[in-house]
């Protein structure tokens, strides 16, 4: 079938909309129509040529929300009609990693999904007879595209695709953080290093489990408001101090901050969210995506001093099993999404969202395809 | 009062064996008959003036056992002949760390024993009139030594303080980092790096918390028998491998090991220990304390796919509410301490024990004052 689709021909260039040719789902795959998606760092990421994953031409979009189309042979956990989102952390149930009750991180469909293949190794996706590449398991900037069943959440047919599009990466990563990874509880400090989208969620997380002093960090003091509506007691722009953002928290706490998070990608602010964590217990988790070869440092005595460096994808949410959960906690305003969506845009004018990104205008600007 | 000490007077000098002048405890505080000392690398590590905190001339020594002669004023929980094991961490059970139990890094004594002094600020040891300086609020190197009521452990005075001794801290920090800083379950693997006292210390808490393969990493092939009798599984020495001993142990356990432990003090150790954890959920424990200035670095990656980065101090332990059963348990045979004691000196040959170290050739020696 033809479907409309944004497609990445090469590095650092505009997406193009063309008609792209897709295929029907194969054993264990869904095809889906996506009504909208939201478009992430990582897809811009991956966009600059910088991702060393990253290939082309390939059909980006990983936080989007559709409805099933069709399901190839053998599925049976989501039929025509039912709402889902697209995960790229697949939910298997199998594997080791699954089975471990300790991470979310299956293997399933893992060594394909990097590569931008389906599990047999083939592409659904063609354009004038070339093949193109899927990305992360979702290419969600295309109308219709083809999904493996472990990747899929069935959700509330109910729930508003314009907002839980976006619990299919961002809002989950921040606020699953605070809950599976660092397991905040009440009256713990926190502090958000990055008031982007996810650390927006971190916010609405740590306010959920009823943290304590909650600082948020930005050098960009026009997200403060926003954080403050979020849950932020305290708000810091590192470029009011003369000194490093870690000694500033660090005085103001006086042995520093029980769980800090880092939701930019810089090296930089990792070592300074992990220096600023607090002496016997603090503990660091690194959301944000560095780039391709940058390395985090410290010095030992950080750690040996009771500090904890760690590191959250997808939030360490099991998408099948918890998703639905958070798309109902959406629905009954436990989680707010509204104000994420800053900006809307049809997919003809997907650049302009990449564009609004770039130049720190929006918190999400969802694409629809209707 | 007159006491037979091993004295650093400078940086790099050897140890002189001279008669100090100890004054009688103040308020708060103990003095101790020490039996006998183990000599360990921290004490070699301050010695070598490689320590940023190091203060000279100082009495060193943190690793030994020894008799309670007087207790200065308000001093409840020892009395003369109480039979005691000085801590270097203390535990005061009132300040906030004491209080959390999250960890076991008390504050009561920190600032003034950093700086080699008593609480109040002063020496309870001098040398023809002029001050020494006191070390990790043990000072053990002397005959006589006044020490904090906080920094005490009572222990079964049936116990032999020529293998408890090591009980001060080599011994109880691999073990205690084994089952209160990682949590090691019965079938979790283990990996040491650094066969050294910790490390031996390390196998032994991962074979008591049942662990399943076990790991032994060293560059001394000579340490692999030992190594084995405390229960290692696999002995690597990473010269026999022409790629990094991390991508050794990966592809021998394919996804990596549960738990690993750094017990040298190398920096790129730590890394490898860090990169040998299993993806997911493995974490990397640094015991080993680095040179003054030096620095940890890996790929954030290792620890957004589910690693974790630890210290660990003393083990975890808090000294006197767990040291003392510790005792019990190496008077029951459930710690081996006796392999650890490879060699044995009087007080005047002190030296010698460093050399013994420094080439290699002991595990520990116990120093003994009679």
């Amino acid at each position: 079938m033809k479907s409309r689709a944004a497609v990445a021909f090469g590095p650092g260039e505009p997406l193009k909309i063309v008609e792209v040719d897709v295929m029907p789902p194969q054993a264990g795959e869904v095809l889906i129509k996506i009504s909208h998606t939201g478009v992430c760092h990582t897809d811009a990421f991956t966009l600059s040529g910088d991702d060393p994953e990253g290939v082309f031409p390939a059909i980006l979009g990983h936080e989007g929300a559709g409805v099933v189309v069709e399901v190839g042979e053998g599925v049976t956990s989501v039929k025509p009609g039912d709402h889902v989102i697209p995960l790229y952390t697949a939910e298997c149930g199998e594997c080791l990693f699954c089975k471990s009750g300790k991470t979310n991180l299956c293997v399933a469909v893992r060594a394909t999904q990097g590569k931008g293949l389906m599990p047999d190794g083939t592409t659904r996706f063609s354009y004038n007879g070339q093949p193109i590449y899927h990305y992360m398991g979702c290419s969600t900037f295309s109308e219709y595209t083809v999904v493996a069943e472990v990747s899929l959440a069935k959700i509330n047919p109910e729930a508003n695709h314009e907002e839980v599009c976006l619990l299919g990466c961002g809002v989950t990563t921040g606020i699953g953080a605070v809950h599976n990874t660092a397991k905040v509880q009440e009256g713990d400090s926190v502090a958000v290093f990055g008031l982007g989208g996810i650390g927006l969620a971190v916010l609405q997380g740590a306010r959920q489990a009823k943290a304590g002093r909650i600082f948020a960090v930005d050098t960009n003091p026009e997200k403060f408001a926003l954080a403050r509506q979020f849950g932020a007691t305290d708000c810091l722009n590192p470029n009011d101090y003369d000194k490093p953002i870690q000694q500033v928290l660090i005085e103001m706490t006086q042995w520093g901050v029980d769980h800090t998070f880092e939701c930019i990608g810089n090296v930089n602010v990792m070592r300074a969210a992990l220096e600023s964590a607090h002496r016997g217990w603090g503990q660091s988790i690194i959301i944000g995506v560095a780039g391709a070869g940058q390395e985090i440092s410290t010095r030992p005595f950080q750690l040996v001093t009771g500090r904890s460096w760690k590191g959250s994808a997808f939030g360490g949410v099991k998408g099948r099993s918890q998703l639905p959960g958070m798309v109902e906690d959406a629905m009954k305003g436990n989680i707010e999404l509204k104000p994420f969506v800053t900006h809307k845009l049809p997919l003809e004018q997907i650049n302009e969202a990449f564009d609004l990104m770039h130049e720190g205008k929006s918190i999400r600007t969802v694409i629809h395809f209707d």
